[in-house]
């Protein structure tokens, strides 16, 4: 399996567009909402990979489509396991947002009802431990989850401005100030995102998502007179420390830059090469339009 | 002025009610909202203080009237250093909530005007230093500013359980984790509260308040169908390292018992001696009510 990767890795490096109907080695993409499903199928492509995309009904985007490509709905388990066979899908990822299912209508197939128990044992682990049973689950049937970064290291952040627009003095010190404090955090698996202006911490992200961090910094934000006119400040980001960026990889996006623009911010700063940029091109127009600068930073943690 | 405080504090231990209108050492107490301001004139006077409250109007509770009081508008300035002079006020505490007034509507009066550029230098230090500019500014007046715990120490969170309902093993452990983040926190000037359940963190509080936090716990909640019907959790809150309680002692009352409700906690820990226990019989009905536990714990920090 290891080398099935390691070579994935090299045909990105060596090789253009390849067959995406190529039968060995094919990698099955599970795919929720967002751009990055097919973001990711084109640079699994690019590195000559065949692959094979299942979206979920409701969730998943139109694009997939443009991929060889099935769809399931919630529940449908033993179809998905199917079509994960049938395509010759040893290696998957998982991939996209998801909302959470309305379990009273989600209906079950006759896989997934045989692989009712089990599957209950897994999701009662408690709230955390419910993305690394997933792993467990789809490794018990023989599969292998991968990352995104692992297959198209390419949408991850690299280091340095990414952005037209570089961070100033004062935002370095912000930033430090924000890694200081995601270290700080990291024995309590929290603080994947925290929010630092001249010098303060504004906010710190605890189990309630970048955009909720976000949007009370920018209501914080309407007190000030001053903050009205000047902007100050910095969203930082990085994997909780042990994070399983196999299904849990921070990722930002065109609307991450929107918000930080709402909120004040002069930019964003992520740990390089540990988050997902979606939608890139947008992204950078997005950040250019609010002149708004992206940055990876090193970091040991 | 420290021999009066120290008189006081013995007096309250000694002493029952005396007459509020006693002309020495008379402490002037400017009054937001809230039923703060009322208890500790009551407090006061139980010890032997004179006091003499200031409300501020559309903020003070109309029950500072059952004591000796005046009532100032925002921007009067002038008149509130006249009031506390001619009622022999040096000693003061400044208590209660306050919402930002509207500036385009504030009059200031000529005593306000004449202190205005050194108002504006005041208020100028950045959004964090404010309230410490503010004891700055009254002591710059020949006054002496005092936290409501010098006073009336009686309104402070006792070591130990305060409600019917007590914490269980698996409280003290989530209660262990928050006091252990906002350790953590302590070189950032962050992490006044925290809300820890079954061992995960939900939530982490910076600059957006404790209301905020809880808001944000519940709505989190509402995802989990365990949640829903089991509760679990604990708001840990404390004093952030070097603040200055004489003007920002952190506080609880029946409002944040009903948020921790609401986000289906199990109870609350407070720092014992360094948080304010407001409307605590009003606060003890609701702690019963919801089956809450409030308890003052120890901690070196």
């Amino acid at each position: 399996m290891r080398s099935t990767i390691a070579a994935v890795l090299q045909c990105e490096v060596l090789n253009g567009p390849m067959d995406p109907h190529i039968q060995e080695n094919r990698i099955g993409i599970i795919c929720g909402g967002g751009s990055l499903p097919s973001e990711l199928a084109h640079a699994a492509i690019a590195s000559g990979c065949g692959i094979h995309l299942i979206g979920i009904t409701g969730e998943a985007d139109k694009r997939i489509e443009n991929y060889p490509h099935s769809w399931i709905k919630w529940g449908e388990f033993g179809r998905m396991f199917h079509v994960l066979e049938q395509e010759n899908c040893k290696d998957i990822v998982i991939i996209g947002t998801v909302t959470r299912p309305d379990l009273s209508q989600v209906r079950l197939d006759l896989g997934a009802v045989k692989m009712l128990p089990f599957m209950v044992s897994l999701l009662s682990g408690g709230d955390n431990s419910v993305l690394s049973n997933i792993v467990k689950f789809f490794e018990s049937k023989g599969f292998k989850v991968r990352g995104a970064h692992e297959i198209a290291p390419s949408l991850l952040s690299p280091s340095g401005v990414v952005s037209r627009q570089s961070p100033e003095a004062a935002d370095h010190d912000d930033i430090e100030i924000g890694l200081n404090v995601i270290q700080a955090m990291a024995p309590f698996d929290v603080g994947q995102a925290v929010v630092v202006a001249r010098g303060h911490v504004l906010g710190v992200e605890a189990a309630e998502g970048t955009d909720d961090l976000l949007r009370r910094c920018r209501d914080l934000r309407q007190w000030g007179a001053k903050a009205r006119t000047q902007r100050s400040g910095v969203l930082i980001k990085c994997p909780k420390p042990g994070q399983d960026l196999r299904i849990d990889l921070p990722t930002i996006g065109p609307r991450t830059l929107e918000l930080a623009a709402e909120a004040g911010l002069k930019g964003i700063a992520v740990r390089a090469g540990h988050v997902l940029l979606a939608d890139r091109a947008d992204l950078l127009i997005t950040a250019d339009r609010h002149k708004l600068f992206v940055i990876g930073v090193d970091h040991d943690s």
